[in-house]
Order: C-alpha cells, then sequence, then structure tokens
C-alpha cells in the first residue's frame, strides 16, 4: 500500500478565545454554583463564535476546586465529530496528569457539564476514571429547545454511572443552562448556523 | 487566572508499527471480509505492541472499497480513555476529508470494527456520517472473554442506528474475531497486561 496519504494523527484543541475568557476567571472554584457559572459562561460563548453547539465542561478537583482543564465543543472548528466538550475537558484533563485514568491514585475529580451527556459523552464519562457528574439537567429540555440529537441513553443511566463508582449531581444551575440553550435557537434562526447532527436522510 | 498550566490541546496518534503493518496491505479491499480480515489483523498485534486492548477498525468507500483511515486502540500510548479504535478511525477519517460528516456530499463510507461499539464508541459512531456500521458480532462474547465492560447500550441499538440512516451488518468474519480475544486472554493472564476500564471500587 502507498502510505502516504494514510492520515496518522488527529489533534483537539481549544479555540483562542479560551484564553481572553479565563483570563479574569478564578483558578480555584470553590462551589458547584462557580464551577457551572464557568462552564455556561464558556457555552454562552462558545456557539457564538462558530466553534460548535451550545456546550461546555470543566474537569475539577471535587475537594479543594482546583481547575484541571477546561472543555468546549470544537465539532465546527476542528472536524472531528467526536469533539464535544465532555471529550475535550477529559482528554485535556487526561493530557495534563498523564493517565487515562482521572481516579488514579485516589484522585477524586469531577467532570462538569451543562447537560446531561450525549450518547457519546455518556461513554467518554464512564471511562474517564472521574469521581462524579455534576449536571445543570438531564430532561428532554435540551433536544427540544436546541434541536440536536442526543441520541438514545437508556433509562437507568444515572444508575449505570453509580453502579461503576461515577456519583451524579444534577440540576445546578439549571434555568441558567436553558437560558443558554434559548439564545442559541434565537443565534441559529438569526443566522442560520449549522446545527451538525446525526444523519436522517 | 494564571493560565500557564492549564492544556490547550490533545492529540490521537497511531503507533509506528501501523507502517510495518501496513506496507504490504491492499489500498483497496472490496469486501466486507477483505476489510474484516484487515481490522484483525489490527487489532491482534495491537495489544502485543502495547497500544491498548484488542481492537481495531477502519473507515472504507463502502462502494469502491478504497481505505479512507485505520484505527487502533491508543488508549494506553496516549493516556486518552477517548482513544478507541473507532474513534481514531473517524477521526483520522474526518482529518483527511476535513468535515465532520463523512457522508458530506453524498458519500457513502462504512466503519469496520471487530464487534458491536461499546457505549462510547456507540454514540461517536452515531455523529460520524458514516452510512454502515460493519461489526464482526454483538453478543456477551466480547465482555466475557476479555474481561472488558462494554458499558450500557440499549436493546434497539441496531434499530436506533437505523433510525438515523445508518446500516448495520453483522457477524463479518466472527470466528476470528473471538480467536483475538482468546489470544488476548491468555496474553493479559501470562503477562499481567492492564485492562483499562471503568471504575467499580
Amino acid at each position: 500500500m502507498d502510505l502516504s496519504s494514510l492520515p496518522r494523527s488527529f489533534t483537539i484543541a481549544l479555540p483562542a478565545w479560551i484564553d481572553d475568557e479565563l483570563a479574569d476567571a478564578p483558578a480555584v472554584l470553590p462551589t458547584r454554583e462557580d464551577r457551572m457559572a464557568l462552564v455556561h459562561r464558556l457555552a454562552a460563548r462558545n456557539f457564538r463564535e462558530g466553534n460548535g453547539g451550545p456546550f461546555a465542561a470543566v474537569v475539577v478537583d471535587t475537594e479543594s476546586g482546583d481547575l484541571v482543564s477546561v472543555g468546549v465543543n470544537v465539532v465546527l472548528s476542528t472536524g472531528i465529530s467526536a469533539g464535544h466538550a465532555e471529550v475535550t475537558a477529559l482528554g485535556l484533563a487526561q493530557a495534563r496528569t498523564g493517565s487515562w485514568d482521572l481516579g488514579a491514585d485516589g484522585a477524586r475529580r469531577e467532570l462538569v457539564v451543562n447537560w446531561r451527556p450525549c450518547a457519546q459523552c455518556y461513554g467518554a464519562t464512564l471511562w474517564s476514571g472521574v469521581r462524579t457528574l455534576v449536571v445543570a439537567g438531564s430532561g428532554p429540555e435540551l433536544e427540544e429547545i436546541s434541536g440536536f440529537d442526543e441520541g438514545p441513553v437508556r433509562d437507568d443511566w444515572a444508575e449505570q454511572f453509580e453502579a461503576r463508582g461515577i456519583a451524579v449531581v444534577t440540576d445546578v444551575l439549571r434555568e441558567e443552562a436553558l437560558a443558554v440553550y434559548r439564545d442559541y435557537a434565537a443565534h441559529v434562526a438569526a443566522t442560520g448556523a449549522t446545527v451538525y447532527n446525526a444523519r436522517n436522510d
């Protein structure tokens, strides 16, 4: 085989505006509300910048509140469909800690994200080693408002996390999450921005 | 915030031995068996090289059989838990084609992988734009033989793919897949190799 055209690697990278947005943010986020407020702020900017959907996530040390990584949805800016906010934040946290297991050596880290993860990121969270998943909400409102397909998730999704040692905390700044999705829907209506999604044609 | 320690990107890269393994492989794989045979060959080498589990995947143009990308599980070599064979192959194909939608412009591409995708890669396949998923098998044998947790997947997983325009083809070189998993189990027993997985302590 001529191997010259075969791709060998791809990179998931944060957009440059992240530095600007984080410049005045605290590096320690003591409460769950502090953590989610940063997620909402990044999500609200992300879709306006054209990087991807209105989604963001952070990985935080549960006890200290130290920020380990931040992620946003970069599907449009990277061209990689797996580049959701959760995969981005978890991968960056693992790149920083040097391990595929964010729970290695007794570490207790959590993923904070602005809605229940989609079908892909549900599994990505399961395998990441985080000990807690914190979401703003988990109902059908995200799909109803934003138009995204989140994929099939089992009714016992939270129990399946708990069975693998991952606690689930929900309804943290829930209304603020819905406000971001409403802003996104208005943005799509006004600009014709792409709602990338599964194929159904 | 002091941003100096914040990671900005991570990379999913194929191991160097891929070039060696592909040097005598054909660049066009006309039949489903041809495609799966290459997957099995890469999977069988991957765990012995220490890159990750006994999993590989290829993205192929369904009609012509042109190879678009190859992927192997690189969780151990990259330290990124999302680096399963499917995410790797799909991301590399998207890097090559320049689009998060592998079905853009009427393209009909397929993901060929050596078992039903885990919970994460199930979703990753949904969002990738492939029009067909080809698997060697889909039963509990993979988990029983290899010791991996594949995560919760819904009983109607195949119907959910079909509902989104993704055909599912199963039982292609099934026994050969199980042979690789048995070799992997023997390798783990003999060497104490890491079966990375979800936490349950």
